[in-house]
C-alpha cells in the first residue's frame, strides 16, 4: 500500500524556482558580508547537549530537536525485542540536539580554534531548528545568516556590524527602515538611577515586550516582578526620551553620572555613533533608542534591531555585544559582537512584495529530436553545446512531432529550441527558434556563437517564417 | 566552570579556507549538472519515520539519527519532575529522523508534487547523516550530490546520468578513471541461466562484495545462502566475461535468449552504449562489467559506479535505475534513474593530491589606521572601497604603529595595504603596499581604479621605496 507522503510539521520542500530565489538572496547577503571582511565558517548541524546546556534558557531548551543516542535500550524496543523500556537517566538516551542558533556554535568553534588570529570576523549561513508551534512565517527548520566579530572590545566592531545590516537591507531593496540602537549599560544606568537596581533582568525582559504589550503592559509586568510602581514609572519615562543622539547623550551623561555602568554606556554609544558616521552609514536610517532592551540574557553592550517600515513588516534583524558568552567555553573572556538576519522572513517579505527577480529554467536550449534517425545528430549537437558551457537538454520521452517538445520547453521555461530535422542535417544547418515567427536557420558550425549572441540579448531571431 | 568544548563524534567544523574549497568543488559539480539541464531542489533535513520505513533495510534503519517527538514524558524526566519513564511504544517518543540519503526524499518530493512536468530532472546537494562508526574518511554528517531523472524509461536518461558523472570527474581534474556499467536484468538472466533462480537477491548481495572479498569469498557467501556450488561457479564464470561491449552483448544475447529478463537487459544495454557514444562520452573510460551488482535492493536496470585509478582511490560515485521506488509513495509506477556523488571522499582525495586551488582571504585591502586622528579618514576610505565592491577591512584592535597591522594582514592573507598617514591625508594621496619594496603612492581619487588594476594583475606596485 502506498504511504501518503508528508513532510514533518513546520518544514518545507523547495522547488527549483524557490531554490534559485533563495540562492539569489543568500548570494547578495554573502557578498555584503565579504565586502566588510567577514569570512565563512560552517559547523555541524548537531551540537552535544553539554555544549548547549545553560545557554538558551529553559524556553530555548524546550524547543531543541533532541537526537537519540545510538544503541540504547530504546533500539531494542524499536526492534520489538522487548515490550517496554524504563528510562531513569535522560542523558543516557539523548546526547545531541539540532542547532538552535548560530551564536552558541560560533562560541564553541572559537574556543576549539585558539590558533585563529583575533579579532576574528566570521559569517555563517546555515539552517537551525526549533520545535516551535508552526504558523504563517514561522518554520521549524529555517536559515539564519549571522556575522560576528570576536576578540575586540572596540565599538568599531559594533559599528561595522550595524553598517553591514543596513547595507544588506539597502542592497536587497528595502529602502525604508529604521535601525534602533540601544545600550545595555545605559539601560542598566537608567534602572539604577530610577532606584530599580537589583531588578535589572526582570525590567529588561519587560521592556523588550514594549512593542507587543505597550507601556501599560510593561508597567504591569514590572510591578508583577516586584518593581515599585514609582520606579517603573520613572524608567518608562526616561526610556521614552527622544531626540538627536548628541543631545540625548549629553542629557544621559548628566543623568547617569553617579551610576555603576551608565557613564561607560554613554561614552561607548558616543563612539559608536561617531564610527557609524565615519563609515558612511545612511543618515536618518538609524537612531539611538533607549527603549531597546533585547530579551537575551547574554548581551552586555550595544544592542540593535532593524525594522522595515515600508512595507511595514517589523523586525528583520537583531543583535548586540555579548562579552561573556565565549568565556564560558574558554575560561578567559573573549569580547564579541554580532547580529543575525532572519533569512526566511526576508524571503517571505520579498516574495510577497515582488522584490525577487523572476528566474526561469537554467537550461537555455532544448535540442529537439525529429525521429529516431535524427537522434544521434541531436545528441552530438547537445553534447557540443554543453561542452561550450551552454545548458542544454534533449527530450527524454519518445514523442511524435515537435508539439510535445515545444510544450515541454515552454512548461519548463527553456527559451530556445534547436531544431535538427532531416533538412537541417542534409544542409549542415540548425534552426534556432525562440517562439512562433521568431526563428532563424544558421550554419551548424555557427550554432554555438549564434546561441551565445541570442543569450546575451545581442540578436533576435527575426528571420521570417519559411 | 568552563565546559571543555567538543563536536559530536564523526562531525566537523570547517574553517574559512575549507568552506571556500568545498564551495569551489560544489560549484563545479553544480555547473556540470546545470549544463545537462538538471534543476536544484531542496528538501527538509528531517523526514518522518513513516516515510523512511522499509526503504533502507534494517542496516540503514539502525544508522538513522532519530529525533525525539516534542512533549513526551521524556521531557518530564529531563526536567527532573519524574524519577523514571516507561516507554512501551517507540513511535510515541520518536517521529522523525535525519536524512539517510537523498533518493528517498526525492521520491517523496515527487509524489507530493504531481504538478511537475515529467520527465523531471533534479539535482540536490545536501548533508545526510548516518550513525556509522566514525573512521578516517567516514563521517556522520556528510554531503551528497545527487542527480535523478524521473518519469521516463528511456535509456537516454541513464546515458545522461553516466555522461554527467564522467564529465564531473574530468572537470574536477580526475583524468584516469573507469566507469563500470552493469545491468540488473542481465545479472538476473545470468543467474537464471546458471540455475540459480530464486536466489537472485542473495547472489547479487554476494557479488556486490567481489572487490572486497574476492572470488573465493563470494563463492562461499553464495553457498552459505543455499546456492549450490555448481551454480555459484557458473555464475562467477559468466560475470567474469570480458571484451568489447558489442562482442559481449552478442554473446549474452545468445546465452540469455530463454531467460525471463535477460533479453530486455541486453537490448537496453545496447541502447545505453549507443547513446553514450552519441553523447560523446570519453572513449576508454567506461565499459560493460557484468560483475557489477550494486547492493541496494531497489535497482531494476542499469547500475554503474566510477572508480578513480590514478590516484588509486576507489569508487567515488554510484547509481542506477530504480523503477519501483517512487511508486511506493504514489501508488502508480514512476520509472527513475540517478546517481550519487560522494562529495566528502572527492574533497578528501583532492586535498590529499593537491588538486584544490589555494584561496587566501576574500579580503583584498586592509586600510591601516595610523593613530586616532586618522581614523575617520581611514573609515571613509574603507567605506568608499566597499561601495566600489572591493572587500576591505580596517584594524579593529587599537594598535601602535604599522607592524601589528601588517602582521594581521599577512596572517589572514590580505594582499594589499592602503596606508593613510598624516602625510597622505595632507597631500590627498594613499600609499598602496603589497609587500616590502612593493608599494606606490597614488592620488586619493585614483585609489579604487589602482586597486582594481592591481587585483586584475594588470599592474605591480613598483615604485621604489622612499
Amino acid at each position: 500500500m502506498a504511504v501518503k507522503p508528508r513532510v514533518p510539521s513546520g518544514m518545507r520542500d523547495f522547488t527549483a524556482r524557490e531554490v534559485r530565489q533563495r540562492e539569489w538572496v543568500i548570494g547578495r547577503i554573502r557578498s555584503v558580508f565579504e565586502r566588510f571582511g567577514f569570512e565563512p565558517i560552517e559547523t555541524p548541524s548537531l551540537e552535544l547537549l553539554e555544549t548547549l546546556k545553560g545557554k538558551l534558557g529553559e524556553e530555548g531548551e524546550q524547543l531543541l530537536f533532541k537526537v537519540l543516542r545510538r544503541g540504547t535500550a530504546l533500539e531494542q524496543l524499536r526492534l520489538g525485542r522487548v515490550p517496554a523500556v524504563t528510562v531513569t537517566d535522560y542523558d543516557e538516551v539523548v546526547d545531541c540536539a539540532l542547532l538552535y542558533d548560530l551564536t552558541v556554535p560560533f562560541s564553541r568553534f572559537l574556543a576549539m580554534h585558539p590558533e585563529l588570529p583575533l579579532p576574528f570576523k566570521r559569517y555563517q549561513i546555515q539552517p537551525v531548528w526549533r520545535a516551535d508551534r508552526p504558523q504563517r512565517g514561522r518554520y521549524r527548520e529555517f536559515y539564519q545568516c549571522d556575522i560576528d566579530t570576536a576578540g575586540t572590545p572596540s565599538m568599531l566592531a559594533d559599528a561595522e556590524v550595524i553598517a553591514v545590516v543596513m547595507e544588506v537591507l539597502l542592497d536587497l531593496g528595502f529602502s525604508e527602515f529604521q535601525t534602533r540602537i540601544g545600550h545595555r549599560k545605559i539601560l542598566d544606568g537608567l534602572v539604577e538611577a530610577a532606584g530599580g537596581g537589583g531588578h535589572f533582568r526582570a525590567i529588561s525582559v519587560a521592556i523588550d515586550k514594549l512593542d507587543k504589550i505597550g507601556l501599560q503592559g510593561v508597567c504591569e509586568e514590572m510591578e508583577k516582578s516586584g518593581v515599585p510602581g514609582e520606579v517603573a514609572g520613572k524608567i518608562l519615562q526616561t526610556i521614552g526620551l527622544e531626540g538627536g543622539e548628541d543631545d540625548l547623550l549629553a542629557v544621559l551623561e548628566r543623568m547617569l553620572a553617579g551610576t555603576r555602568l551608565g557613564p561607560a554606556g554613554v561614552s561607548e554609544t558616543r563612539e559608536l555613533f561617531t564610527f557609524l558616521r565615519a563609515l558612511g552609514a545612511p543618515a536618518g536610517r538609524y537612531r539611538l533608542d533607549l527603549s531597546l532592551a533585547r530579551g537575551l540574557d547574554y548581551y552586555t553592550g550595544p544592542v540593535h534591531e532593524s525594522i522595515v517600515t515600508r512595507p511595514a513588516i517589523g523586525s528583520l534583524t537583531g543583535g548586540g555585544r555579548y562579552d561573556g558568552l565565549i568565556g564560558r567555553f574558554t575560561g578567559n573572556e573573549v569580547p564579541a559582537t554580532g547580529t543575525s538576519l532572519g533569512l526566511e522572513r526576508i524571503i517571505d517579505v520579498m516574495k510577497e512584495f515582488h522584490m525577487l527577480p523572476e528566474s526561469g529554467s537554467a537550461t537555455l536550449v532544448l535540442v529537439t529530436i525529429f525521429d529516431p534517425s535524427t537522434m544521434e545528430a541531436a545528441l552530438q549537437l547537445a553534447s557540443e553545446l554543453r561542452r561550450a558551457g551552454i545548458a542544454t537538454e534533449v527530450p527524454l520521452k519518445p514523442a511524435k512531432g515537435l508539439k510535445p517538445q515545444i510544450a515541454y520547453a515552454s512548461g519548463k521555461g527553456i527559451p530556445l529550441l534547436a531544431i535538427l530535422g532531416p533538412d537541417e542535417i542534409a544542409s549542415g544547418t540548425v534552426t534556432l527558434r525562440a517562439g512562433p515567427g521568431n526563428q532563424k536557420r544558421v550554419a551548424r558550425q555557427d550554432a554555438v556563437a549564434e546561441i551565445r549572441a541570442f543569450d546575451a540579448g545581442r540578436t533576435t531571431l527575426d528571420e521570417p517564417m519559411e
